[in-house]
C-alpha cells in the first residue's frame, strides 16, 4: 500500500554518447577549486581523464587531485580525502567511476566539514549532516549501484571489520550525473556482470517485501524484465549500446527512491554481502549474487504468493496446474539458469570465505526488518552455510 | 533506443492521507501574498477548501481568490487570472483540483508578467519563457492529467476553436505538488472514469512510437497493468484507498518525462481528442477514450510487432498458434472490453459531434509526427467517422 511518502529527486541527469558535452553547462555553476576523484587508472586509459581535463581547462577551472579509490573506500582514505578538500578550499568534487568513486565523493562531500569523526557521526551512528556539503557531479564509468541518483555512500572500516551504508537525504544527492553508455564499454567482463547483479539485487530486495500489490511492484517488473533481456546481449557483446544504455538507465532507477515507495524494503542480501565484502574485499555484485539463491530459497517459504507472481511476470513460468510453491520454485530455478548463464560467482567459497570468518560474516550483518523474515543469527549461518556449495 | 537526453524533475510531492499537513513546510518559503485558484464549488462541499483556508490563515498568508476555472481553461479566463494576480503582486499560486486546474496555474504563472498576448506568444508560437515566473503549488483532486509534476499546459481558444498545450520547461513545472488519494473520492464517477483512460492513453501514446525496445517501454507495460487491475477495483469501489492511491501514483508516473526518455511519442489521440473537445467541450479523458479504438485499430497494422507486445505483455493474450495480427488483434479487442467495462464512452457521438463537425475537427488537429504514421487529412476523417459508431 501506498502510505504517507515525499519524492524528491534533485539531481539532473544528462544521458547519451554526447553527455559529457553538457560538463560545459554545468561547470560555470561552481566556484574554481575542482577536486576530481577517481580509482585506478583506467580513466587515463580510455581517454575519459583526458575528456574531462580538457573541458574543466577550457572552463578556467583549478584542478585538484584524488585518485586512487578502491573498489570499497576505506575510512582511512575517507580522511585522506577530506584533508585534501579541507586544504585546496574545494568548490565542487567531480567523481569519475563507479559506485564506490560516487560514495567516496559523497562521503567527503559531507565529511570534509564535519567537527567530528565522520565514520562514528555518519556511518556508526547514521546522523543527519548538520555542516558544510561540498557539492558532488558524477561521470559514470561502471554501472550498478545507482549511486548517481542517490544519497547512498558505502564506507569500509577494515579494523573494525564494518562495511556501513548511510544512505543520505537528497541535500547530499549528486549536483548533477553524466551517463555517457560508451564510457562503459570498456569495463573488465568480471566487473560488468557484477554490476547487472547488483542492479537486479536492488530491485529484487524491494519488490520482497510486503505482499502489497502496488504500482511500484509493476514497475519494478518492469524494470527486472527489462534487465533481464539487456543483460543477455551484453554479457555476449559488451559494445551493444542499446543493451548498455538500457541496463544504465535501469541501474538509475532501480535505486533512486522512485521504486521503494509503499514498500518496506528488504537489504538483507545487501546486509550480509556487505559483511562478505569486509571480511573479503569482494567484488559487491558478486557478494550479493554468492548469496542470493540460498537467501531466497529460504525466505520463499515466508512470502510464496509474491514469489509465485515473481515467476509468472518476471520469468514467464506457466502456472497452470501447478502449486504455489511449485511456480514459485520454478521461478527461482530460473533466475538461477539465468544468473549462471551470465557468469556469476555463485558461492561465496569463490569469493574466498572459509568455514572460519562465518561467524564473523554473520556477527558483521546488520540485521533489518522489511522482509518477509527477520532472520536470526542461526539463519544467517544456515544461509551462508547454503552458500559455500 | 535511449538516444541523447537530459533528465531533471523539480517537483516535490508529498503523497498519501496525511500529505496535506506538508503544506505548513512548503509556504514559509513563499512570500506573504498567495492566489487560491480554483474551480466550482467541489471543494467547499468535501471540505478541501477550509482545511486550505486554515493552513494558509495559520501561516499569515495574505489570501486571493481566483475561482471559476473551468474544465477547459479559455483564453478569456487566463487574461482575467492575469489580471488579477498582476493587481495584488501574487507570490505563490495555489491550485486546487484536477488538471484543468494545475494547467490554469501554470499558463497565469507564466503569462502575468509577459509583454505580449500569452495567447500568442506562448499557444500559437510556443515560445519559452524569458519574464518572470510566478512559482505555482498545486494539491490535487481530481487524477489523470499528470499536470501535477509536468510542464503541461492547455489552453481553450473559442473564437478560433482551438484548444493548445504548451509543455513548458522544468522552471515552469510546479515547485511541490499535495497528493492525497483520499481527495479524489468524491469526484463524479463520469470524471473518475475519464480520468483513468487519461492516464491510459498518455501511457499508450508514447509506448506506441518508435519500435525500440527500451526500459521505458518495459516501464510503461508495468504502469498499464498496474492501471488496469486497480482501475478494474476502483470502478466497483471508489473509495479502494489501495486502488486510488496506485492510480493517482500512476498518473503522475505517466507523465512526468519519465516512460518518454528514448521514445519518440505519439500525441495524435490528444490532438484529435483535443480538437474534439474545442467543439464540443466534452470531458477530455472521454474525447480521446471515443477517438482511441478507430485510431488503434487502423495504425495497428503500421506497428504490428508493438501491438503483438502489447497483447502479450500488458493484455496476457497467449499467442501460441496465432498470426501476429491475430495477436495484436486480440489484444485490442481486449483493451475494448475493458474500456466498456469501466463505462468510457466509446462514440464521439455521444459527446456531441455531429457530421457537419468533422471538416472543422480534422483541420483544428495539428498533425505529429512520432507516432507509426503520420495521419493525412483524409485518415483522420476516416478515424473520426469510424468513432461515431
Amino acid at each position: 500500500m501506498l502510505g504517507n511518502f515525499s519524492y524528491s529527486n534533485p539531481t539532473k541527469l544528462y544521458f547519451g554518447e554526447d553527455s559529457l558535452e553538457y560538463l560545459n553547462e554545468e561547470l560555470p555553476k561552481y566556484g574554481k577549486n575542482v577536486l576530481l576523484v577517481y580509482g585506478g587508472g583506467s580513466i587515463k586509459k580510455n581517454g575519459v581523464y583526458d575528456k574531462v581535463m580538457e573541458i574543466l581547462k577550457s572552463n578556467g577551472k583549478e584542478i585538484f587531485e584524488d585518485p586512487g579509490v578502491m573498489p570499497n573506500p576505506t575510512v582511512e582514505k575517507l580522511y585522506e580525502g577530506c584533508r585534501i578538500a579541507k586544504a585546496v578550499n574545494v568548490d565542487l568534487i567531480l567523481a569519475i567511476g563507479g559506485g564506490s568513486v560516487c560514495d567516496y565523493a559523497k562521503a567527503v562531500s559531507v565529511s570534509t566539514y564535519c567537527e567530528e569523526d565522520p565514520w562514528d557521526k555518519y556511518y556508526l551512528r547514521m546522523e543527519d549532516v548538520e555542516n558544510k556539503i561540498i557539492p558532488v557531479g558524477c561521470i559514470l564509468t561502471m554501472v550498478g549501484t545507482g549511486s548517481e541518483m542517490n544519497g547512498g555512500s558505502v564506507i569500509t572500516n577494515h579494523e573494525s571489520k564494518l562495511k556501513i551504508g548511510h544512505v543520505f537525504g537528497d541535500n547530499v544527492f549528486p549536483k548533477f550525473s553524466i551517463l555517457n553508455p560508451v564510457f562503459t564499454f570498456t569495463i573488465p567482463r568480471y566487473q560488468m556482470i557484477a554490476g547487472f547483479f547488483d542492479i537486479m539485487s536492488h530491485i529484487l530486495e524491494q519488490y520482497f517485501s510486503g505482499e502489497d500489490d502496488n504500482t511500484s511492484d509493476y514497475i519494478m517488473e518492469g524494470l527486472l524484465k527489462s534487465l533481464i533481456h539487456s543483460s543477455e546481449i551484453a554479457v555476449n557483446n559488451p559494445g551493444d549500446y542499446e543493451a548498455r544504455s538500457n541496463i544504465m538507465w535501469t541501474a538509475t532507477w532501480a535505486l533512486n527512491t522512485l521504486v521503494s515507495k509503499g514498500k518496506t524494503t528488504d537489504w538483507m542480501v545487501h546486509m550480509i554481502g556487505q559483511s562478505v565484502g569486509a571480511y573479503t574485499d569482494a567484488t559487491h555484485g558478486m557478494t550479493l549474487s554468492a548469496i542470493s539463491m540460498a537467501y531466497y530459497r529460504y525466505i520463499c517459504q515466508y512470502g510464496t504468493a509474491k514469489f509465485k507472481r515473481y515467476a509468472v511476470n518476471v520469468w514467464d513460468v506457466n502456472p497452470v496446474g501447478k502449486s504455489d510453491e511449485e511456480v514459485a520454485k520454478e521461478g527461482l530455478d530460473r533466475m538461477e539458469s539465468y544468473m549462471k548463464g551470465l557468469g556469476l560467482v555463485m558461492s561465496i567459497k569463490e569469493l574466498g570465505v572459509t568455514e572460519d570468518m562465518l561467524a564473523g560474516i554473520t556477527s558483521g550483518s546488520f540485521v533489518l526488518e522489511g522482509g518477509y523474515k527477520v532472520l536470526s543469527y542461526e539463519e544467517i549461518i544456515e544461509i551462508l552455510k547454503a552458500s559455500m556449495q
